[in-house]
């Protein structure tokens, strides 16, 4: 069976899309009472807010899929900034001609990997547009912030060592190899993050910062935090963790890992003191085993990311330009 | 200038669209952090979430844009459930060929809106896909529930009334004749309810329930409200707010106003001792200049809404059946 105009009238369809679909599989006390609006219990943790629209093509790929990365990559970004994420609402933007077993495949994964993290999604809506079978999900998330005092900008100092949590560029490669169908064995990353977030978090040590490298990649992450952080950064080539596979394919076509998106990858700044501790924590994690060092923060003030490259030479990394790869995520 | 699919990179064009627009019209202090997630101060409230997507054409229409409709619309939902409308996030999926000032013109709209009723746009998130210069919009709405006590279901009672705050079947009328491009001076009804809805919230009157009549109409409102609240209600066609050139728009198209989306008229259930208070309150308001009662909870169990027709008989009201006309919101 087919999406049709009818699923997004509000009326009958609509109704039976909600009770054979969403509230099937994303069931819990706040999402059933279908409101408006979600009514849930007050806390005294603030909040953090976040969304993003998936629009990835193909809907599914190796290592996931849109409903997957739509709940990684919102509970992600509430990670980030030290809360713990609760609540997810979750719109769908169906285009005619859609399969439902297509759309039930993207909604029980999601249901899973909410489930997984210990998140509920509360509520939702559903529109139906014209077209050829596209799917478009945006997810917005609330967490509680438990963690927000040990990190910020301001908290950066010359000489901090910048940790990335595994290698860089597997779910651009992954999509790129879908779309032009090369076979390989290259996957998505796309993951929760949680587990090594909440780990770091409470070991104590001297966190700085923390960011997922999704879209635009390590070179655009870096200059932010350097912008945020009114820092310079440098980093060694040679030092970030990249797969053989991912860097062969790399390779033959050009890309740069520094510039690829991932979705199951954060950056984050320690004490340099703490760099050994921070990388054993996250190493214990089996989406960390590959976490590594892979430069410093060298001055305060000048804003500017360079890269010692392989050849021992030194280039500065903007943030991406152009377009790498659209509709990545 | 136009949307290409660099906006959505993530890169420098991505963060040019931000700085330029997104954070010229919507900055406040949590935004303007650019971080993954805003960060929010604690609330002793208990919390109202809820989402919507906005895929309406035209995307400019008299009474309104679709920015206009995403603030309004996602702020009415929190509304209905008795909570205050707090931050908002926005989520813009633009088709390629977008042209920016079109763009530009809907976040303008978004930012005064949101203004208007005192609401805080925290984050967002862009994406570009390929397309014909189409724009979509999610909004998701953190609201603090003010008085959830006041209002639920199971609250209704046998001779409790019905009231409808205004005309019906403007939005979608105004829609369907900008498509068809018929002219007339049907205008959307496409408004921000709180003022009525807080007014009658602080009245002390005998409030059961209140839901915003858009998608599917009063019809399929009013059967949600009968399964929800396990009670029948009796409405009388003659006394449904239509505007004279809604109607005669209608009568020749065959449409029927009681299926026909709104964006800025709801129905509250109140006490039959407080109706004609409520509807002072309500007329006071510029928006609620023609609120009138339209009909009664008949019985409790049966959960059938029945209408009475001018010509005297009765027939039974179902939810809207396919689709009224798609794209409306």
């Amino acid at each position: 069976m087919k999406v049709n105009l009818a699923h997004g009238s509000g009326g009958n369809a609509t109704r039976e899309l909600i009770s054979n679909l969403f509230k099937k599989y994303f069931s819990n006390e706040f999402l059933d009472r279908l409101e408006d609006s979600a009514c849930l219990p007050p806390t005294a943790y603030p909040l953090a807010m976040t969304t993003d629209s998936y629009v990835i093509t193909p809907i599914v790929f190796p290592g996931g899929n849109i409903g997957k990365l739509a709940v990684c990559g919102t509970a992600n970004d509430l990670w980030m900034v030290g809360a713990e994420p609760q609540y997810i609402t979750a719109g769908f933007i169906l285009e005619e001609g859609l399969e439902l077993e297509v759309l039930e495949a993207a909604v029980k994964t999601m249901a899973q990997t909410a489930k997984e993290i210990n998140v509920k999604i509360v509520t939702g809506d559903t529109k139906v547009i014209e077209g050829s079978g596209g799917l478009y999900i945006n997810t917005a998330g609330l967490g509680f912030i438990k963690h927000r005092h040990q990190l910020g900008a301001e908290r950066i100092k010359a000489g901090d060592s910048i940790i990335v949590s595994g290698t860089l560029g597997n779910h651009q490669s992954c999509i790129f190899a879908q779309r032009m169908k090369i076979e390989n064995k290259i996957t998505s990353d796309c993951a929760c993050l949680g587990s090594m977030v909440e780990a770091l978090l409470n070991s104590g040590l001297g966190l700085r910062i923390m960011r997922d490298i999704t879209r635009g990649g390590l070179g655009t992450v870096l200059n932010e935090v350097a912008e945020a952080g009114k820092i310079s950064i440098q980093i060694e080539e040679k030092l970030i963790p990249i797969d053989p596979e991912v860097k062969g394919f790399c390779d033959i076509l050009g890309l740069d890992p520094i510039y690829m998106a991932n979705e199951g990858k954060f950056m984050v700044i320690v004490d340099s003191r703490d760099e050994e501790k921070a990388l054993e924590i996250l190493r214990k994690n089996s989406l960390g085993k590959m976490a590594g060092v892979i430069g410093k923060v060298t001055e305060t003030g000048n804003q500017l990311v360079t890269v010692k490259t392989k050849l021992g030479g030194s280039r500065i990394i903007d943030v991406l330009q152009g377009e790498g790869l659209p509709r990545i995520c």
